[in-house]
């Protein structure tokens, strides 16, 4: 007899095991149920719907090749029955049934199955501050919200948004939104930096200062009180330290994993929520698969488990599950935490840790910041891009990368080489040295950044340079008077000459003329360089080490690393 | 006592295994010696340089931050004593010395020596054919060579130009002097593509395809016999098949390791003459090292001795060797076969083995090709992006992958997220389609295009699929009389029903009617599907089967792959 599947929840997993399961196992008698009337679109598109460069909703809800896929696309051509605003209310695991509810009639019937698969997404976190309820107080996970926003846009009546939280979606949003339609933005954002957790505090400040260049407020560090409306639309937002007008509101908090329909059916969950799965994607029902943004995935790094939700994992466990719907024997081994995200000019990437997560989770770590040209310097259309290595002290573990770049592609090349060894290995910094990524002038320095980040932090590791960020080389320069730093600036001289100029603490003693200098540098002062990059500085610290000169510092990223951060000397 | 050391060799290996050294043990007595009068370039920016992007020989000589690498530069900034035109002569293993010759005045002296680099590279093979020594036929791994051959550009002197030898450097020559010069630039291949041995067959047409629309004549297996002068000068060149005419000649046939004074010196070199080394980049000497394009490294994926000549390879080896000659351990694990190329409008990349390269090392392969935007095909600025998978039948296991795209950045991105798995795993095809590549709509799709190149591999291995290149459905196409296969175009209507009307033999059944029409299909004969990339014919081969159709095969990459080959139906 044909095997009943129903699948709950119709967008990236649902839609993925359901089409690969009847691709393996065509006689399946599957039914997948949502409750919105819009299903299996790309939600991570919703940033640029909302921007326009994505010009219609239904761009979204259609396949590669064009073809909207709706109910009658999946009854047509993938052969199973879709049941969108049906609601799943309930789970009989003992009768393996599934209780569902129309959601225009508010019929309910009772949907039987062999294997059940709970695909209900996440929930975006609206913090029940005063005013979250009023008009034009969103959330941009769903199209419907989109549309208003864009159709609010279009109109000319958001002149000023404000967008709670500074992660992915907050950010896309504020990007497509001050971009495209030239609305006045700000982001207020609880943690002390955008990008929190995805991101070292050194690069969370470079993807800050990208935005503020471009005409969006920053509020790092802050909290929303409330919103105010007029006439029960929102009109201002109210922060532990100011009061921002605002047309619209985004909230962009976070994600709290829709696991309660699971957890009354006795399904194992974890504390925040997620239900927990195991490599097969099973959950504690071995009759019950779950996945994607409801689910608790494995962390390799850290062996926990973690929370990913990404429109790529789900598909990939939603493929996994559609195999072993069918009787097959997939897998999913877990997630390093992968991701990008584009911003005005720059992008930014990762994989891992952050030097922070790794702390937090237990790791005795430090991590390197190296500035470099992404490909041969004599290459002419060469750019910057900045790394950040996460490794533990001892064993040299590698763990995590995070980057920035104006060529994002460039930048996924880096992050993606060392992610996928993550996944397979415990990569140590020799390993990531001697990593063998792919070159020719137009694609990379005979040395990649990749594999130069980790001789960096070799050098850095086995003492041989003592590395600052460029946020701290600031920080000592300000404190000068202080601190006694002799300060050197080791740039071709017309760079370092003009800032001399400026001020005479700061030396301009280019590496070219340094050999022959040297005696200018005072050898009862701690001496701190810097450079564009941070290369020609580590010259001059080995040749300041060869002249006995113990007690200096290298500003990691040079000026470029400083600029990005939006400081100056 | 300080430490003695000599390098044999001022290019990539050579001062980079010095610098390191140096950094480490500064106290080290070290001296490079090199024949040539200009050391430390960037030899694989030579095609760049002859095309006039890099402007000057000078900035193959440079630092990243804009320092000239000659003597001055090791001496004052780097502590060590650089020789140039300075030929080591012969090894004196048991006193530890080496025999140097002055190219100039040909007096010789002898340096004695602790621990000693031969990094002597490797010579550009020229085929002894009649005429391989008039005037203008050049080879291009020397600045010397490169420059006559701009400036003879620059003079207007070279209108016609064959390239004997189709690998990275005879193409990269090849775009240099057709684009930017407009000389008329003919490549003549022995084997019977171009980018033999690290392209498939398949690719390998597409590589050809994108010389030829941009109008460089490809001759693939095809020998040159002689070059025939006038006045001491090439002009024309002599094939099997044809007689070109040609003021200038460049012989791009692959490189002979130099290692004739390793072996002279007793040291153990393959039976190809390159020099062999341990996992420390250590010769049969332990007080000998070696490394760069002189040596052979262990291929990680047959286990077998190998030849990789690329200045990536050689700089990582360099910083190996230098940390050894430190008192250090390091390692370098061999290679997997990491490159990319740049050609007009499409970049190749690649890493591990080529499907034919996988069967002639005694792998039971096959590989699967798959074309496909190269992120959100609903973000406007997607491209297209071919990928092929080669995998190893019993075991799943995957061997190497290559592509192509326009956009080499985005294609270094997937190939590299292999090849540094193929480094440190044996991945399956499961594992790649799991591979966790950082995704956001601007990068990438969230099944990204590596995951679905091993989605398709799978669906082929288990036998889901029947899948041809569009070389063969092109054959197929031509030969229908004879096969009496019924051919289904599966794109949008418009487009399949231009070539019905040109040919009723073409059936344009779009996948949005499949379902309806299915009765058209004949029930006995074979069916041969296309689409614009394999999609919609995957999903059409689908529907055919659930309705009993089993002799169908489905066309891989579809239109896109047919039309990147030069070919049409």
């Amino acid at each position: 007899m044909a095997e009943k599947v129903v699948v709950i929840g119709g967008v990236a997993l649902g839609p993925k095991a359901a089409c690969r399961c009847m691709r393996l196992a065509p006689d399946t008698e599957l039914t997948l149920v949502d409750e919105n009337k819009l299903i299996s679109y790309g939600g991570c598109g919703i940033p640029y719907f909302v921007s326009g460069e994505v010009q219609t909703v239904d761009a979204l809800r259609s396949t590669p090749y064009q073809v909207l896929r709706d109910e009658n696309f999946f009854r047509d051509l993938k052969n199973f029955t879709v049941r969108t605003q049906t609601r799943a209310v309930s789970i009989d695991r003992k009768a393996k049934t599934v209780r569902v509810r129309d959601c225009i009639t508010g019929q309910e019937d009772t949907l039987p199955y062999d294997k059940l698969v709970i695909a209900t997404g996440a929930s975006p976190r609206v913090p029940p501050v005063p005013g979250h309820d009023l008009k034009n107080v969103l959330t941009l996970t769903r199209l419907e919200a989109a549309d208003s926003i864009r159709k609010a846009c279009e109109a000319g009546k958001v002149s000023e948004a404000v967008i709670v939280g500074g992660g992915f979606i907050g950010l896309e949003a504020a990007v497509a939104l001050a971009d495209m339609w030239g609305v006045k933005v700000s982001v207020v954002e609880m943690a002390g930096q955008v990008l929190p957790g995805v991101l070292s505090n050194t690069l969370g400040i470079m993807a800050g200062a990208d935005l503020i260049q471009h005409g969006v407020n920053v509020y790092p560090a802050e909290k929303v009180l409330k919103l105010e409306g007029k006439d029960g639309a929102v009109f201002r937002v109210v922060t532990e330290k100011r009061t921002i007008s605002a047309q619209l509101v985004i909230f962009a908090a976070g994600f709290i994993p829709n696991g309660q329909l699971a957890k009354d059916a006795g399904l194992d969950v974890t504390p925040f929520g997620a239900i927990m799965v195991d490599e097969h994607m099973r959950t504690s029902d071995p009759n019950i698969y779950s996945g994607g943004d409801c689910c608790s995935i494995r962390n390799i790094l850290t062996g926990k488990p973690g929370y990913m939700p990404l429109g790529s994992m789900a598909n990939r466990q939603g493929r996994v599950i559609g195999t072993n719907l069918a009787g097959g024997d997939a897998t999913f081994p877990g997630y390093v935490g992968t991701w990008a995200v584009k911003l005005f000019e720059k992008s930014f990437a990762g994989a891992g840790l952050t030097v922070e997560g790794a702390r937090k989770a237990g790791f005795d770590a430090l991590s390197v910041v190296n500035e470099q040209v992404d490909r041969a310097h004599f290459y002419p259309e060469h750019g910057m891009m900045g790394l950040e290595l996460v490794i533990e002290k001892g064993t040299k573990r590698v763990l995590g990368i995070q980057g920035v770049s104006a060529n994002g592609d460039a930048l996924k090349a880096r992050v993606d080489a060392v992610a996928t060894v993550l996944q397979f290995a415990k990569p140590t910094v020799q390993d990531i040295a001697n990593l063998e990524v792919s070159y020719a002038p137009p694609f990379a320095a005979a040395m990649d950044i990749v594999n130069a980040v980790a001789n960096v932090a070799d050098n850095v590791l086995e003492g041989r340079m003592r590395a600052i960020n460029g946020d701290e080389f600031i920080k000592l320069w300000q404190e000068r008077e202080k601190n006694g730093i002799f300060f050197i600036d080791a740039r071709p001289a017309k760079a370092g000459l003009a800032m001399q100029e400026k001020n005479p603490d700061w030396h301009a003693i280019p590496l070219e003329e340094f050999a022959r200098r040297i005696n200018e540098v005072p050898r009862d002062r701690p001496v701190a360089l810097v450079c564009n990059t941070g290369l020609r500085a580590y010259d001059c610290l080995l040749v300041l080490k060869r002249n006995g000169y113990d007690d200096v510092v290298n500003a990691m990223g040079g000026m470029q690393a400083i600029k990005m951060m939006g400081l100056e000397p």
